[in-house]
């Protein structure tokens, strides 16, 4: 059962990274954010990832902020407008279809420069790795995260950040068909889709893919782990 | 609403694949399968998968099968025991663990040669393709899946098969970022991981990635597509 | 024969793009560069480059810049440093190993924020695209390449840089790999490895990947393609 | 030097693999060959790397074949006809234009089913492995050839077979993209394109990639590193 699979887990610092997944303002600040979360879990989602980053690079863990920016083209606007599903969103003017009961817009979504592209200014400190040319769901999709995971020596990923159910989960399979262990931090992940997909998201890895950690659980892994190999 | 981006999809038989995602005796024959689906899940959705295949060959639509199947490695067992969550499933001797109330083994899936690795005979045909190199959750992941579907020409991708919320759900998320659309026949998946995760899983594509369509509204959308341009 | 293939070469503009490889200051500018090519040959390909950039634009093909740039990790240095060649390079203090006459640093090559990874400044016009988390030899490798080019309509890649018979050739490779039609632009490219090794490098796509033109030969395909399709 | 690098390699039997590149009979056998290598050429590689696998898999080395396989597509032909300077060639009935003095087919070359795609009788034995999937000029795209190699424990790959300067040099670069140590056996290693071009795929490597070895060097450093760790 879960349990026995969760309790027999154990976290070498040296080989865990963690992985920030769209902790910019464009989601998580609601006076720029283009697809806001609802704001309560932001507030959440926020002072839990402080928490929990804050821990780990005293642990000398290494953090990785993965963005996603997107320049403009001519003719066809955000580079996000090559998707079908987004550009048919964008047609219907559909100005919450994927933020319940809060405006969002796909086209003006993180476009390069704006505001909405700046990471979370508590969650950043100097020495953490940026990676900001995610284009798509997945963080190691068209990105370098592959290679800085490896130059890292990390084979576990700890993902945080936006959204559960897709970023997450997605960038979640791809460290699983990578052969890392995954872990996916539920206090510091949030979806702005709802709360029934949240609560999947963190099911389905649970369940089928790897580890699921309270902020609590994650430091005691550490520390145990930290008393046996100093 | 997800009903007026419903409405508003057209299929164009010309530029639609289905792929098949584990549809093979390892899932889907509980005679032989070592990751058994529910037995009702799995009669449902191979009599859903063959009247929706029988149809999309009447149109001309391509059909590609994608197996998972493992090479034996000496001294490490199957290929899928490089994956850390499944040899911690194997390890802890966790016989249902994936798989609620039945028995599955991890290190005995899909073992080349075996007969779990026969595609279900009612529903491949002659002028099927076939990738049988998957070794993970995603269909696309060390396969050309990719390429075949530029091959074929397609730009809307159906998925049916096994799991919903796992290598089907998975794949989904490849075939959006690779900028297909993307679109999940609902009467054709289920999941071995219980009834909740199957739901959800469709939930996510309706909600966040594409289309969910019954059988019935996949004929509907090609035949009004045929009246239009025959 | 070359010849007939190479009459019937027809450039569209509007499907066409540059991608400039490596061509920063650490390569192409005497006083910085980490990894220098022949001076001699830094001029001609920073001329000739100019020209056919000028050219370029005013036809409104778009132009990627793909920079190589290094973090550096700690307890590893360069993230070059995690490959096993270029490691051994380092380790025999070869200096003038891989640019024969002139000394040269692996480990200090191209590294985050140093002169070396400016875009040379002639090359660069406002409203070109940068690509600058190349880490190896193919300009497609981790970054978001393929996606820029399918964002911008390309079907045809040309490329210009440094080197012809690494860089240059590799991603000429994975070009041909993706099914791009690949040019390589002959005047404005280098190889700092020697002069037999940027020959046979432009003999290899021209026999076997695709086309090698001069500026002049690039200036008349467009504009006879210009002249049928104003 | 180039010398100094080469004495410096080890060679540990336990992390390298042989991977032989579409050394089957649409290549090497001149009764059913479809892209011929020059006859002498290929008896030369055929006898070369008899020797060297059997010494191989004395050594416990493991040894993948890589096989070029194409399916048909309606309305298509070829899956290599996408490619377009594949599809130029055959366009211009180019018959000897890849292989100067010997007739070649672009369209006909490797279909499934067909004797060419049979890798040649005498470098396989029971226990290889292969993987026939392979659709372009590189053995690690569209492949699970990088995924089989870690299932290995590989961390040096040695590359044999056709051609020096096209599959086996594009092979050699992702592999030295993916930070494997890339070694090029030259004695197992031949191409249709010319001499010149075969001289200058081995240069490439050896000065700027890799390691390149004779059979001699090769039995020479795995006996020399057996002799240190039995």
């Amino acid at each position: 059962m879960i349990d026995r699979l969760h309790a027999a887990l154990s976290l070498n610092p040296r080989q865990t990274t963690i992985v920030t997944v769209d902790m910019h303002r464009g989601h998580l600040d609601p006076s720029v954010a283009t697809m806001a979360t609802d704001p309560h879990d932001a507030r959440r989602v926020i002072a839990a990832a402080r928490e929990l980053l804050d821990f780990a690079r005293g642990a000398s863990i290494p953090v990785i902020h993965v963005k996603l920016v997107y320049r403009r083209i001519p003719g066809l606007g955000s580079e996000g407008m090559t998707q079908p599903f987004w550009r048919a969103m964008h047609e219907l003017a559909e100005s919450d279809r994927l933020t319940p009961g809060r405006p969002s817009t796909v086209d003006e979504h993180n476009i390069v420069g704006s505001p909405g592209t700046e990471i979370i200014p508590e969650l950043y400190a100097q020495g953490d790795f940026v990676i900001d040319n995610k284009k798509r769901l997945d963080c190691f999709f068209g990105t370098d995260l592959d290679q800085l995971l490896r130059a890292l020596g990390a084979t576990t990923v700890c993902l945080m950040g936006i959204n559960t159910n897709t970023c997450v989960l997605n960038t979640a399979f791809t460290a699983f068909n990578l052969d890392f262990r995954v872990v996916v931090l539920a206090d510091c992940v949030a979806s702005m889709y709802g709360e029934d997909l949240h609560v999947l998201g963190l099911q389905n890895v649970a369940r089928c893919l790897g580890w699921v950690l309270s902020n609590a659980e994650f430091r005691g892994k550490i520390a145990r782990r930290a008393a046996r190999e100093p």
